[in-house]
């Protein structure tokens, strides 16, 4: 079926079910960034395949908001479909919201389906109905009746994290999380995203894309955990080790009635954000609830010690993998083919070689020339070429290692190239070293410093359209809340920054048809000089890869910035050259050498 | 009475009124900051005169918050009283609230006067209260009680602000109100603050300290303004004007007793911390109310085309009375007796000569040697010092003229003076020709921009405890939302900064005991390039004061932060020696020639 003629089944069903405006946001029943292929019906029904963006049919048109990141790769992927690309933020594009405002006309119906939106989603779906004297149905996964091949739910097994790459056991995430709860006066708390129970419960598995974790919700009371998850996941062993952190189990999809059986005593805590609207709802009225933040949300963004050891472990890893394929892809570039997808590839051939390589930690993004300039770009056989000289190849890739998740950009120059590439590069690099540079009072959130990457930008009249960073997940979601570095307000990413978050750094610059470059690095937050003015705090760039100095300008840099480099790229040499061989050691000094 | 004694006998009549927690916050029924001499209760009973603090006294205690402004000057005031001081953010200091929950026992009753407590305040004590098990009693104005010689209600006169001066009519404010109102769906709103209410009134008076303000209440309907003023403030001129744009009057107190009568027909608007908590209260529960930020805070930020070529009139007219002060002080200094008072009466004299100035419009700084380091030190005849060579001095003042008010901070050499205050004073220097050159995204808010100016200091691991600049009123309050500089995060200030809007630029330095520096510009939110990333902007500065070369060491800047300077330097002469005569003309030339 084409886009178009799924969509006129969807209409179609719309009308039998009198349902005039749908939403079909990009997320399972956790509110997870990937999803499972069961879960891609916004894919389904619009084409586009980016990893965000929400469309809204109504009878006469379709509609796709999705951000900057994916601006250039959805235009194309909505050609022909009748499915109209609407560019969060841009001047003159209406929100989402404002959108349904103005088609959702009175006595009408709003739908969706309540398990794939947040409680804050669905509520503002919910009221903006009731303002137009309109009605919500929220009971209708009207994709799943057209989707006639759809993919099962996932059955893949889960796996025990050891407490020697979690840092923490169980017993003690529990005993922390319940005292969050005393305080916010809960004794009851349902957790639905992913993230979080696979933090608190220590596993780990396969059930969607990219991240390692597991289709699963849980409750957590005083004394319990109700966990709902599809029992043949879980071998003896990690079903008795969860047991005897009082955990119960129950059939996946369970919950749904067992919270409609809360009674008077429960107080329930939920984080409207992380809680799915249909579980919301199936609440019974007459049980008090108590909004607040899981619980869990900031305390695995700061990582513990023996986190912070195993994640220094990976990124040198992952750091002595990029020398390679550097080097392996200076040399060879021009000598033998060469794709974006062999390259990436290669890259993680690297990687395993290094062993404790589970899996890429998200979506590779490797784009040659002007394939580049697409934010999220991913390479397909359609669109898979060669990389040759003259050009810059961008790569934006992650491994999942036992000892912690990578996140990890790099822009290389192919032979010799154009000023202006080596202009851009440069000022991607200073931005990329203003901010790792930071130094800050503790309290500071990713909104403070953020200009300081930006201001190399502002300054020339250009920006980025994308936040510069944001907290990566251990084995987890690789964009972890809830700090980041964004100059905008986005909810969850106000949090101050504290010792032990780890956030990525990664500006960049997109030229259309041209060229991209970005330069990632994650940031270490650590506590620096302690006085009467307050507790400093400043960042340790962990990723350990040199940005290529064949693509620098020195003339565009202050002596400061120099430094910045130079130190940098000493610190590259001093900690990957012991994993190298002489030959490739002789090659970091040269790219790491002092400018 | 000393302080001693007036707390005695409160704790008498808490016994009396079976109060056992009682909070005095410095406030009118307004929210103002300054207030009147009827409502300095505050002082009153702890004997700090500060413009800001919060006393709560218990049955053993009696403890004043105060924010880093204050701390030496509260240490000072406070001693011998018993009144403990609590220096707000610093470590280990219990919020204020975290310490009523804290000493308040089940059972017991909090106490304040619901009149100077706002909305968001009285729920949060009544919230604490509920939590601990206690009651609230907010009917009681104990101070009132003790206070035998406690000044009246001021009965000064309002005028009006001529519209060629407030650029705007009072129909044409009330109907963008009340399109405000109706797209809350409310059609009444009620407005205590009087900084909205003049604003809105196009009137301006004399009844609180500094800011020329009318003690004031108004409801705001559809099609009429009820206003609550002693009618003995207005002259029949003024009264028929407003009568003509729909206002009716009524005696001041008695919109206690009217919000009562609202009816279930009205859906009022407030804002919850705009409106104090006795009217809130007295709301009939049957009535909906509508939670929204008063529309004037906005409106009234963004200054319209003719309030902006008025203040950069009253700009003008205040930077030539800084520059004849300069010259004055620099010529006189050890030469005549001069002392912070007698500068201070100087410095207005030279705006006196200029036309047109009302008042101060702020509590006048004025401040030698080591008492520029006490943040918003108030001279006195106790304090007065004659000013000497080989020191700084500081003076933050501001004028009220009719074209508008000003805020103005500069530090100057007397003689030589020591190189570390050079150093100190080049930091501050740096600062804020930083932070008045950032170029930036419409959208950002102050928070986003205010590392410009806290990088400086904090690559030194040192910082300044207070914010870096805030919104200037238009003759009325110095301290204006709903945008400001501060990284940390305040309700109120987080307004992206839009086209129109002034803020000040006041980075400083304090050194205990020895110096104190401040430079404070006011910068004029403008905007820049429009291009395919969006509306890039930046700031004007409309003070056109020197920065004293006698106290810059150009070593520790670099070329770029010379070249600011440089350009502000040339653009100050430009536009201030055509005032001035052949004499003040070379002398400014050399104070504003290029380093």
């Amino acid at each position: 079926m084409t886009v178009k003629e799924r969509l006129e089944a969807l209409r179609k069903l719309m009308e039998e079910k009198n349902i005039d405006v749908y939403v079909v946001p990009t997320a399972d029943f956790h509110q997870s960034e990937y999803v499972g292929e069961h879960f891609k019906a916004r894919k389904f029904i619009t084409g586009f395949s980016g990893s965000a963006g929400t469309a809204v049919i109504t009878k006469t048109e379709a509609r796709l908001w999705t951000d900057g990141r994916y601006f250039i790769q959805a235009a194309k992927q909505l050609e022909g479909t009748t499915v109209e690309l609407m560019k969060m933020g841009e001047p003159g594009v209406p929100e989402l919201t404002a959108y349904i405002k103005d088609v959702l006309k009175e006595g009408e119906t709003l739908g969706f389906d309540g398990r794939v939106v947040s409680v804050g989603e669905g509520q503002e779906y919910a009221n903006i109905a009731a303002k137009k004297g309109a009605s919500v149905n929220y009971h209708e996964d009207l994709i799943d009746a057209i989707w006639s091949d759809r993919p099962a739910l996932s059955e893949e097994p889960a796996f025990d994290l050891d407490v020697k790459y979690a840092g923490e056991t169980v017993e003690s995430k529990l005993t922390r999380i319940r005292e969050k709860m005393k305080e916010a006066g809960a004794n009851t708390h349902v957790m639905t995203t992913l993230d979080d129970i696979c933090w608190t419960m220590n596993i780990r598995g396969n059930d969607i894309d990219f991240f390692p974790m597991v289709l699963t919700y849980a409750i957590v009371t005083m004394d319990a955990v109700e966990l709902y998850i599809d029992e043949r996941k879980l071998d003896d062993a990690l079903k008795a080790k969860l047991a005897a952190d009082g955990v119960n189990f129950h059939p996946y999809n369970d919950i749904y009635e067992d919270v409609k059986k809360f009674d008077e005593s429960a107080v329930v805590m939920v984080d409207p954000g992380k809680l799915n609207y249909a579980i919301f709802n199936n609440i019974p009225e007459n049980v008090a609830t108590v909004e607040e933040r899981n619980p869990a949300i900031l305390m695995k963004a700061i990582k513990n010690p023996v986190e912070i050891e195993n994640i220094r472990k990976a990124q040198i890893k992952d750091s002595v993998a990029h020398v390679r394929f550097m080097k392996w892809l200076k040399e060879n570039v021009g000598k033998m083919k060469i794709t974006e997808m062999s390259a990436s590839d290669k890259l993680d051939e690297f990687r395993a070689e290094m062993g404790g390589f589970i899996r890429p930690s998200f979506e590779p993004i490797s784009s040659f020339g002007e394939h580049a300039a697409i934010v999220h770009y991913t390479s397909s056989p359609e669109t898979d070429v060669e990389l040759k000289e003259g050009a810059l190849y961008l790569t934006d890739t992650g491994a999942g290692f036992y000892e912690g998740s990578t996140d990890v950009t790099r822009t290389y120059a192919l032979g010799e190239i154009p000023q202006i590439m080596k202009d851009h590069f440069t000022l991607v690099a200073i931005s990329n070293l203003q901010l790792g540079n930071a130094k800050f009072l503790e309290g500071s959130s990713g909104m403070v410093l953020d200009i300081l990457a930006r201001k190399p930008f502002w300054d020339r009249d250009i920006n980025f359209n994308h936040g510069t960073g944001h907290g990566v997940g251990y084995l987890l979601n690789i964009h972890e809340g809830p700090a980041g570095f964004r100059w905008k307000y986005r909810p969850g990413e106000t949090e101050p920054l504290a010792a032990g978050m780890i956030l990525t750094d990664e500006p960049g610059i997109y030229i259309e048809g041209s060229h991209g470059i970005r330069l990632e690095n994650e940031l270490l937050t650590t506590k620096g000089t302690l006085n009467e003015y307050g507790q400093f705090m400043y960042f340790e760039a962990i990723t350990l890869v040199p940005m290529d100095l064949d693509a620098i300008n020195p003339d565009m840099m202050t002596s400061e910035e120099k430094q910045l480099l130079n130190n940098y790229h000493a610190k590259v040499y001093e900690v990957i050259a012991p994993y190298l061989n002489e030959e490739e050691k002789v090659w970091l000094e040269k790219y790491t050498r002092a400018i």
